[in-house]
């Protein structure tokens, strides 16, 4: 059986950036540049006020009795003329400067009546209040590189220079398929033996949270070729396909089965690990949205998590393989960079006796900075406890009762 | 002119949790429950086995040869009979246990022939990989309070006891506005003084972030008919209302006019802040959707932020009076808890010579836990530098150089 490490290695040996798409600015919200974008002008396009007020020319000063108002400049337009010597312009926060304007005092700085306009006593200096061309950045500037993921203040970045529809990594495109025929869905009454299933909406709203586009299938009953069809539905338009259930040693765990049929190759089945040992993964053949790089040595093929139904054990396989899977998918890290991550690790706040011969990842809440505290729990079914937790403490295998103070490594769930 | 402080306290006194709503529970994530939820039925529902293997009575032990395989209880499915001495049957994980079977071998240490298994040497202890009926809840327990912020794993339980459509505070409704006849959108060429709407792809994008559902109009042009229209529609269906530019002293600044004749309620104009000054606040009249609540003292009313056009006074603005706005519209956060919070502060990596009577936020990326460097900024018009900005350090008014290691306040864009 795979330790955690070494079945996150042989995920991550999977896992690679998706091919660059275009995308509208705010789809791109929280995606990764796939590219340097330059800038197609400078910025300011033009010496600018950026103040509402007078633009002048800062040699006359202001003891001299009013200027001419020779014109009215709005955001948008263009200065009519020159600014001439005794004369100034009345200008707007963002319009561009007249040629002979060198600065701009402050309406409320200033007192018009009529055509003329008095300037208050001030120390008047070359560039006061205006912002030259080129100053935020020059035609050719790179403004955003590729690798970097994008925030809102870059798309208004793009948006500047006219990047309508940035070329990013996209998120993964994920699904998640239910399985067994225990489960109703949320909004129907259980029989006899059957519970709600609970494990799809919170798979979709952990895709949700790191801004992927999730489906959430139909339960898949277990009946090897509804099975089957489910699966390769969803195999056929993901690149993350997350199966919960149908994974243990059952008789009728005919997960893996149905997989193989649809020519998914196992990697591993099973990892060393509590809860959340059943864990089966493989991966797709090669998309047809791959098709592109076909004689390429490396052709993406889509990950197929078997998630064990207990929920918790879903979520912590989910923490511990899934999230890292889709973080490379999507470029925001690399497979190095995520093995060389050194873990949080938090003190206990209360003694913790550790059994079994599996690494237990138990919840917990944080306690100030560098504390957390360990739930009591009922084990991988009580899904409960965990939604009061902050995350999971890792304790490592072995019979040991760990004392307040020692540390413990920590998977945050956000 | 009113301080950041005062301004918020301003905004604030206007903020209300928007009226409870039931939504799906994909749309919940994230969003505050607004009523307790009790569980429907126990959890687990029955007793149950937690891994693939032999029900089994503990006291038959393991010394005196096979037991007789009784039957085999599939998942979903319901034990055909009570389990006689001798007797064991194959259990599969989340099946219920037959009557009179109080303990379950792992199938790893069980070897059948036939109809009979030998159970290995081991020791049986009652409750051995069993969970008993309501381990987890008890039919009537509250799974879920009133206040709390709902996390996938809120969203499995509530799916577990069948709250298919959660009452919650619902996300504000907000549009984005932007306003300016020198605007063009981002995918068009801009004319001679004209610049391209990069605000408005910035502020939808910070209410994505939060969750908001925010529609971004298109470009409202400096004409008080098509303006007033353009802003009573983004009232009438909208909780907040984000305007960027018209808002400073210029002769076309037209929205605090079209917003007066359009009913809006005028708090305050201006805030003793850097860059951000220009900042309109007001109220829109009781909203349709809140007719249930008249008669009542306290209408909820739509809130009306009118930004300067410059994309960064916009953020600051969005950051410092916006953000805390919608968190108490959301139902995340009190008014009064707002207010009492201690801001972050962060040590100066780098000396730091501040101008001027207003307080300044000045883009500064973190360093370490407890530090931050400020960056080389052309102001408020400079939106590339505040993209690779992780938020704002806010220097006090004054002329005065800070010096390497003194304690700044910092809001943090994400």
């Amino acid at each position: 059986m795979l330790s955690v490490d070494e079945a996150l290695r042989a995920v991550l040996g999977w896992a690679r950036p998706l091919p660059p798409r275009r995308v509208s600015l705010r789809d791109a919200l929280g995606c990764v540049s796939a590219r340097d974008v330059a800038a197609d002008r400078d910025a300011p396009p033009f010496d600018k006020s950026v103040v509402d007020g007078y633009a002048l020319r800062s040699a006359d000063g202001t003891g001299f009795g009013p200027l001419q108002v020779a014109m009215e400049i709005m955001a948008g337009q263009i200065p009519a003329r020159r600014l001439e010597p005794g004369e100034a312009a009345l200008i707007m926060t963002g319009a561009p400067l007249p040629e002979g304007a060198d600065a701009v005092v402050m309406i409320e700085r200033a007192r018009r009546v009529g055509n003329s306009v008095w300037i208050e006593p001030q120390p008047l200096t070359a560039g006061m209040n205006r912002m030259e061309r080129g100053r935020e950045y020059r035609a050719g500037d790179i403004v955003c590189r590729a690798g970097e993921r994008l925030v809102p203040a870059h798309l208004g970045v793009l948006a500047s220079v006219g990047c309508a529809f940035p070329e990013v990594i996209p998120p993964p495109r994920l699904a998640v398929v239910p399985t067994g025929d225990e489960l109703v869905e949320p909004d129907q009454a259980p029989g006899a033996g059957q519970i709600r299933n609970s494990n799809g909406v919170m798979l979709a709203a952990l895709a949700d949270e790191r801004g992927l586009h999730a489906t959430l299938a139909p339960i898949a009953r277990d009946e090897r070729t509804s099975l089957e069809e489910a699966l390769q539905c969803a195999i056929k338009n993901h690149d993350v396909v997350v199966i919960t259930g149908g994974v243990s040693m059952g008789a009728l765990d005919l997960v893996p089965a149905a997989l193989a049929a649809r020519g998914v190759e196992r990697i591993f089945h099973k990892v060393r690990v509590k809860p959340g040992k059943p864990l089966w993964f493989g991966v797709g053949s090669p998309q047809a949205s791959a098709l592109e790089s076909f004689g390429k040595v490396d052709p993406i093929r889509p990950l197929i998590f078997g998630l064990p139904g207990n929920p918790v054990s879903g979520l912590v396989n989910w923490l511990l393989f899934v999230a890292p899977a889709v973080e490379v998918l999507a470029g925001r890290a690399t497979a190095e960079g995520v093995l060389a991550r050194t873990p949080i690790t938090l003190k206990l706040t209360d003694p913790f006796a550790h059994r079994g011969d599996r690494p237990t990842y138990h919840p917990a809440t944080r306690v100030g900075v560098d504390a957390a505290r360990p739930l009591t729990w009922s084990g991988s079914a009580d899904l409960w406890t965990v939604a009061r937790a902050d995350g999971f403490l890792a304790f490592p295998a072995g019979d040991r009762v760990h004392q307040p103070g020692q540390v413990v490594p920590f998977v945050a769930m956000r």
